[in-house]
Order: C-alpha cells, then structure tokens, then sequence
C-alpha cells in the first residue's frame, strides 16, 4: 500500500471576480502510508458548492482563506480503501472533506459512515449533507414556519432550496419558489410539489412575485442576494423571518457597488415591518441538531416526501468548468462530481 | 364643566424632508363633556419623540398616519380635571397620549395613574415610559448583553441611548456610547457611567470606536441609521445582536439615497458574522414585559442606578420648533414641553 499517488486539483492564483480555468492547476502527488487512527480513501463524489468561492479569497470570511497552492476544499463520498482506524474497515463508504482530489489520507475520527441501504450515497453531499442541513436547520430554527404562511426561497431547484421549499410544505407553510427559467420553475412545481414558481428572469418578475403571495411573505429564505431582495422586500409581513445562508449572487463582487443605496430603505424595512434578519452557517448549528436532521430526512426520503436531483459531472477534470458554471446558475440541481465508480 | 376649550396643534401640511413651522397650525376648539368612563385631562407635560415624523408622512409606517387636520400625536403626562371613571378622580396624574394640546377627553380606561411620590411624573415620558421601555425590551429581548461583553449604542445621551447604555452596564457589560459633540461624550461617561463615548462629528470617528472596543461589538443598539453603521460594521464579533429601534437619521429621507450600494456590503457582513438583526417596536413586547420594566427601572431610580436629562421647553407654542430641533440632533436630553404647571 506504498507508492499511493493522488491527483488533486490546487488553487493556482486568487480569482479577480468570476474565477477562470487558470486559477486552478491539476497535480499528482504522493501520499504517505496511513498512520494509526488514519484510513486511505479513494473519492467516489465530489460535491461542488458556492461557498468554495469564498474560500478562494485572500480576506476573512467564516472561515480562514486556502492558500496558493493548497488543494481546493470540498465534501466528498469516499471509500476506505486501507484503514488503520478501529471503527472503520476496507470497503466502508464514509463522508469526508477530502478536496478536489482522487485520494486522501485522513483521520478516520469525524469521518460519517454512510448506509448504501438507506439512501444512494451520493445524497450524503445534498439531501442527507451539508446543503439539506442548511436548509434544514435554518428554516426551522431561524424561519420557523407556521401552517398556512408563506415561505419563499430563492434558488429554488437548487440544493438548498429545493430542500427549505420541501420541508415547509412538509410543516403545512405555502411555498413559493424562484428559480431562473421555465424549465427549473416546473421542476420545482411538479416534481417538488412547490404551491408556485416565479422565474426571477421575468421582465414583470416582481408583479409576477406579488400575485403568487397574495397573503404576503412570512419566512424568506435569502440564499443567494442581488436583486431578488428588491422584490421580496415590500411584500414581507409584520414580524416576517430572513434567515441568510448565502449570497451566490454577490461571491464575485469585487469592488463596492454602485448606487442607488439600498441600505436605508432596508433598515427602514427591518424597523416598519419588525423583521428578524439572521446570518448563519450550518456549522453553528450542527452539534445540536444534526441527529434530529438526519432521523427526519432519512424518514422523509423513505416516505417519498423529499426528492433531488442532481446534475452529475463525469470526472475530476471537469470540476473547475463544472464549479464556474454553478456560480453563473448554468447547473440545474446539485452539482456533484463524479470521481471514481462506487 | 362646560365650555370647555383645547388649544391644539394639528398637522397643516405634510412635511417634504425636514418639517418647517408652516406644517404646523394651532387651532382651538370646544370639547365636549366628557361621558360615562371618560375623563377631562389637562396636559402638564407632552412628550416629543422623532417616530412623530413617520405619523407625519402619507405612507405606510407600523402605524397608520395622521390626517392632515388632525392633532398632533404625543404622549402626555396629565392632569384628570373631571372624572365619570370610577377608578380616577379630579387631580389625579395620569400617562395620557393626549397629543400636542392643552385639553382632551378622552376614556379613562387604558391611562396609567402614576405615584408622584416614587418618581418625578414627567419621567413617565422617558426612563419610566416609551423611550425607557424601548431601551429596555429590546436591549434585554433582543441584544442579551452577557456580562464582559461589548455594548455600542448610538445617539448615546438620548432617551433611548442613554437608557440602553445604562441598562447595559447594570447587566455588567462594557458600554461605548457614541454621541455628537464633546458635551454629550462627558456627560456619556461623567453623568451615565459609560465606559467610553466617542464622537461621530470627530474626522477619525471610525479609528476612534475602534479603539474604544478593542475586543469588538457583541450588541449595537441600533437607532439612528446613517453613517455610523460604516463604523460599527467593520467591529462586529461572530453572532453580534442588532437590535433596531428607530433610525432618526433618515425619518427626513424624501428619495432614493445615493450611492454606493452599502446593502451587499451589509448582507456579506450578516453572513460572515452570523449577526441577528431585529426590528422591533416596542408594543411588540409590551404585555409581556412591562410589569417587570416598572418593577426593576423604578427600583434602579430609587437606587440612584438610573440618571436621566431632561430639555424642557416651555410652552405648547414652543413644540413645532422644539420638534425640528430635535430631528436636527440640537436637543440634549429627552425633550419634554411643560404645557402647565404641576
């Protein structure tokens, strides 16, 4: 088990707004041999999220910036190929953070085994992972939907919309999405049982909104920013909740943006309307409620109440364009990447 | 006890941006007798508050607006002259919202008797009425100071301001006002006890809040708007609270403000930060919390762990130009119109 080498994909210079192909270099490198407590993993799925652009800035964020050179970061599926940790064997399918890359040599401490019975592995990275986590624990912590509001996300065929619009209507809330395009409005629609969809590319968008929330908006699930507020913002209701986990729309921005100033009529908004604006990240929330999650949606997908659908990409190479494309909203679903055979 | 005449002020125009003298017009009128469970009030002492300026506008705000015509709205400590309200009776004092006028009958039911002997009754419109009530609530609801943490509060020798910052320290947090001009600042920290004041007029306002908070801002008290949320943004801990009360800086904000767009900027910083912003008016929380905001303020006066200023302008004649002032920021203290004698 020597002579193990892995090919990984590498932040090679800081993007200037929307990342290009040359801001990433593929390596080979050789691995050490797995010390005890630590498993050899081989990676089956890659997930692709938006907070990896952050992440490819030199500024603070939530968490601390790559560094040239490092492997770019990411949730994997991967399977133990050699084990010298206890609980864990070869042949195990675990969840990890291993990167952008083919293999890795980890602690096998943090690592979730996963039960291909249960549920297709892959959805350890949407439905069952991080994404359907956010979702999860953001609506019902900081949305906290009552039957018969209105709830209405963003980015709704994606990942973590699509899960906070399931999950609401699940509690008895009407759900309104807003996605970009005839297709993902059906989707959302027919395949996820959405009450209504609102294609955000509408030259009437905002009137559009307006009439599918004829009772006003209670919980607006603000995950991707940029002009979608302009629109959600008059229709919020006295006491409405704004639980932010993403802002895909302004991951790009560089410089300050230009006027008019929006920031007066927001906060003008929060004092009229007594809104509760929260920021979060899943990880805050994680220790407290990830069982509750997981029994829940484990439930859920046995049940048939909560669907997904992924957009997979063949093949570690094609992660850089794949990843490039999210951020322009070209990927319909959760993108993931598909790495080796299970 | 008829014939019976008020001396009012009523809305003449609505205000374009800053209101002017001509907006306002004194009127007097006959008032009728009052009825069974209604009392005849004379005004001793009207409060002036800057939401006054939102009931000025056409527009929706969290409460309905004034008609042009109608009195001006505003709390009022009064005296009961006659009563057919068993509970009061002539010479009582009374929390009243009589509005900008020298008489009014109004029902009995809903006025609160105050005790003269526990408190001077003018307190009643600032640290034992709105404005206190508001500091408190939303302070001790929404912001949750924890002992050693840091508090800013804005507008820091104002009713609302000075309240907060107070209630804070007795909580055991550490206190920054900031305030404008060096007069306020040294009344901040000789008279209230701050731990620091700054003043926003300074050229180098932002590097001197900085320093001020070395460990950075865990609660801003949010009301006034403006430019100084530039400076708090930057000093934010990871889950500050931001309570939002009011935002007198903008109340005079006819159009759209110029730019640059300062909303990314601040829904990045919501993220980044997990903060909790919260609009709130304090009705909200008034059932569930006045009694105990009586209990404890009146107590910390008796104590002497409450202070507060009072800029008492005489005269009712006196309100509109004492009301424009007081948007302006040239008030120090909590502006009180005494209309007639205890």
């Amino acid at each position: 088990m020597t002579d193990i080498q892995t090919t990984r994909i590498v932040l090679a210079a800081r993007p200037e707004g929307r990342p290009k192909p040359s801001d990433f270099r593929t390596e080979t490198q050789a691995l050490k041999a797995p010390q005890d407590g630590q498993v050899l993993l081989e990676t089956l799925y890659l997930s692709l999220d938006p907070y990896m652009r952050g992440r490819m800035n030199e500024g603070e964020s939530y968490a601390p910036p790559m560094a040239l050179g490092d492997v770019m970061v990411g949730g994997t599926v991967s399977r133990v190929v050699e084990s010298r940790y206890p609980n864990l064997k070869a042949g195990d399918v675990v969840l990890s953070a291993a990167g952008w890359q083919t293999h890795a040599v980890v602690d096998g401490k943090g690592l979730r085994k996963l039960d291909p019975d249960a549920a297709p592995p892959s959805t350890a990275l949407h439905v069952l992972g991080m994404t359907g986590f956010t979702a999860y624990s953001g609506l019902l912590t900081i949305g906290q939907p009552k039957e018969g509001e209105t709830v209405v996300v963003a980015a709704a065929s994606g990942p973590v919309g699509s899960m906070v619009g399931q999950i609401a209507r699940i509690r008895g809330a009407r759900v309104v999405g807003i996605a970009g395009g005839a297709d993902k409005c059906a989707y959302v629609v027919d395949e996820l049982g959405f009450d209504a969809a609102v294609d955000h590319r509408a030259p009437d968008f905002a009137k559009q909104l307006a009439q599918a929330c004829p009772d006003g908006i209670d919980v607006y699930f603000e995950n991707v920013g940029g002009p979608v507020w302009d629109a959600v913002q008059p229709l919020l209701n006295l006491y409405a909740r704004i639980p932010v986990c993403g802002l895909v729309a302004h991951y790009n921005d560089k410089d300050v943006a230009e006027g008019p100033d929006r920031l007066p009529a927001m906060m003008g908004t929060v004092l009229k309307k007594s809104l509760t604006i929260r920021g979060f990240i899943m990880s805050e929330l994680m220790e407290e409620q990830m069982p509750a999650f997981l029994k829940d949606v484990t439930g859920w997908i046995a049940e048939g109440r909560v669907r997904w659908r992924e957009d997979m990409v063949e093949g570690l190479e094609n992660a850089p364009d794949a990843f490039i494309g999210l951020l322009e909203g070209k990927n319909f679903g959760k993108v993931v990447v598909k790495v080796a055979d299970l």
